[in-house]
C-alpha cells in the first residue's frame, strides 16, 4: 500500500504543465529546478518520532543533526553543494525549550560544518508527536549533476563505506558524503549515483531501474559494519561486537553511504587516486545488461527486500 | 513560551558563519538565498491536524490546497514568482489512498494554476496525526524583493482584501496574492509588505518593528468580511450572515491578504490604476514616527493581540 501510494503521487505530480522547469523531478535524490537561466538543487526530508528517532531515547541534538544530514546526503548523491535550508518544527506540547534548542543546535552545528545557512522555518505547537522537516537548496556541480539513470553494462559498482547495523547509532552520527561526492565528480565521470537510505539492495535497484540495466555483486566484497563500532558512536555498547551479516548490509538501510558506478577504465584508475584523498571506496560488483536483475556473482538472486537466506 | 522559543531559535540560527548567503534570513516572509551569482526565494510551511485543519471535517483536497497556498502567499509577500515546491507527508496509518491522493490533487491543481512544479517530496507513514510540509522556491521580482523593513513615516498603509472570520472557510479557499503583488511591484515602489497570517495587528507590527516606525489605523476603513460569504465558499452556511467585528478583522488571522505601504504620492496614484487591473486595495491608515506604536485615528491603542474592547 505504501509503495502504491508513492507511485500514485509520482504519477499525479509528474503530469506537469511545466515540464521544462524540472528536468529531473521527483525520481532522483534531489530535484533540479530551473530558475531563470540557472539550475538549483532542491530536496526535502521529514523525520518523525517513532519512525526515524525516538523522543524518549534519542538525544535531541542527534535528532536535529540527522534531519539536516539526510538532506545533505540527498545533495551529495547528485554531487552538488548544499547552500541553505529551512526547518519546520511540529513541537509536542510539554517538550522543554531546552530540548527544542538542542534539536536546533544539532542542525546548526552540522550546517556550520558544511557551510549551509539556516534561512528560515516554521515553528508550530501541537498535541501530536514531535516531528520536523528540513528542506535544502544547493548548487549543481560545475560538470553537472550525477543522476540515477546513467549506468551501463560493464560499469563497476562502488560504495563509500561499510554497510548495515546503522540503527544502533550510525543513523544519527554518519558523515554526509558531500565532499567525497564532489571529489569523485571532480576527477571521474561518475555514470550514476544514489545515497543508501533504504538499504543497498533497494537503492541499487533504483539505479538499475532508472538506467535499464542489472547488476552482479561480489558477495564477499560488500563492506560490512561492526555493530560495536556503531554503538560506540551513539554512546551505547554491545557486549559482543560482531560483523553485520550480508543480509543486514544489504537491507538495514540508513547507511547514508553513496553507491555509484564508473566505466571500467575509470574503475581501474580510482584506486590510485582515492586513498591519497582520504576517500574510502569499495568495489562491490558490476553492471549487467539483464534489465532489473540483481544477483550475486555465484548466480543467487537478491530478492527485492534484500538477500534471502537459502 | 512559544514566542520565546521562536526568538531563541532565531538568535541561534542567525549566528551564521555565512552571513552573505542570506541577505534577509529568518525574519521575512521568504528567505533570499544567494546561489552563485543569483538569488532564490525560499520558504517553508508545515500544516498540522488539529491546528491548521481537521482530518475529520476538512476535505482533504482543501488541506492540500492550503498547504501550498500559504507558501505561495509567502512568495507573494516578497513580490516574487513561485517556481517549484516539494511536499513532505506524515500519513497516519488508516487514512485511505483516496484521501491522500485528494490532498495531493489539492496541491497539484493550485500548483498548475500558478505554474509551479511539484518536484519532489518525502512520503512517510506513522501512528501520529496527519501533517504535511510544503517548501517552495521562487524568483525575486526583477526590481528586487519587497521586505518588511522599508516603511517610513507618512507612508500609507493598504490591504488587498477584507479581513476576519477566515476560520469559517476562507483559510482554505483564499487566492494567494501572487499576481496582485507582482502588479503592485511592477507599477509602484512598495516600501514594505507582509502577508496577513496571524492577523493584521500582529503582522503589521512585524513591519513596524522591522522598519522602526509606528502606525495609525482608520477604525472605520478596515475592510471586514461577511462571515456568510466565507461559509459559502467552504460549502457551509451561517443562518445569520453578519459583518466581522473590528476585533475579528484585526486578530482572527489566516486572511492571507497582503498588507503593504506606499509613499504618499504613490498612494494618491494607486487608486487610478488598481481598479482597471482588478487589484482590490483598501487604504487603512498611515505610518507614524512613534516606534512600534499601533493605534486608531481616535488615539485608542491597539493591543498586541489586537483591539481590546473598552
Amino acid at each position: 500500500m505504501e509503495l502504491e501510494i508513492i507511485d500514485s503521487i509520482s504519477r499525479l505530480v509528474s503530469q506537469s504543465s511545466k515540464g521544462d522547469v524540472h528536468p529531473v523531478g521527483i525520481g532522483d535524490d534531489a530535484a533540479i529546478v530551473r530558475i531563470r537561466n540557472q539550475t538549483v538543487l532542491m530536496a526535502s526530508d521529514m523525520l518523525l518520532d517513532g519512525v526515524h528517532f525516538n523522543v524518549k531515547s534519542t538525544p535531541p541534538y542527534l535528532i536535529g543533526r540527522k534531519a539536516l544530514a539526510v538532506n545533505l546526503s540527498d545533495i551529495a548523491a547528485m554531487a552538488g553543494t548544499p547552500v541553505a535550508c529551512t526547518v519546520s518544527l511540529a513541537i509536542q506540547r510539554g517538550l522543554s525549550s531546552y530540548w527544542i534548542l538542542e534539536v536546533m543546535k544539532g542542525i546548526k552545528d552540522l550546517a556550520d560544518q558544511f557551510e549551509v545557512a539556516v534561512v528560515g522555518g516554521d515553528t508550530n505547537y501541537w498535541d501530536g508527536p514531535f516531528s520536523l522537516n528540513v528542506s535544502i537548496v544547493g548548487n549543481e556541480h560545475p560538470k553537472g549533476s550525477v543522476l540515477r539513470s546513467g549506468a551501463s553494462a560493464d560499469d563497476r559498482i562502488f560504495v563509500t563505506g561499510p554497510l548495515g547495523g546503522s540503527i544502533s547509532g550510525k543513523q544519527f552520527t554518519f558523515t554526509p558524503r558531500v565532499k567525497e561526492a564532489q571529489w569523485l565528480r571532480d576527477h571521474f565521470d561518475i555514470t550514476s549515483m544514489i545515497d543508501i537510505s533504504d538499504g543497498l539492495s533497494t537503492d541499487l535497484r533504483h539505479i538499475l531501474k532508472s538506467s535499464g540495466v542489472g547488476a552482479k555483486l561480489f558477495r564477499d566484497r560488500i563492506p560490512r559494519n561492526q555493530t560495536s563500532t556503531l554503538n560506540e558512536a551513539s554512546g551505547l555498547h554491545d557486549r559482543q561486537p560482531r560483523l553485520c551479516t550480508i543480509d543486514e548490509a544489504l537491507t538495514d538501510g540508513e547507511d547514508f553511504e553513496l553507491c555509484f558506478t564508473l566505466r571500467p577504465d575509470d574503475a581501474v584508475k580510482i584506486f590510485d587516486f582515492a586513498p591519497r584523498h582520504q576517500v574510502q571506496i569499495f568495489e562491490i560488483g558490476s553492471v549487467t545488461s539483464s534489465v532489473a536483475s540483481l544477483m550475486f556473482d555465484d548466480g543467487t538472486a537478491i530478492e527485492s527486500r534484500g538477500y534471502q537466506h537459502r
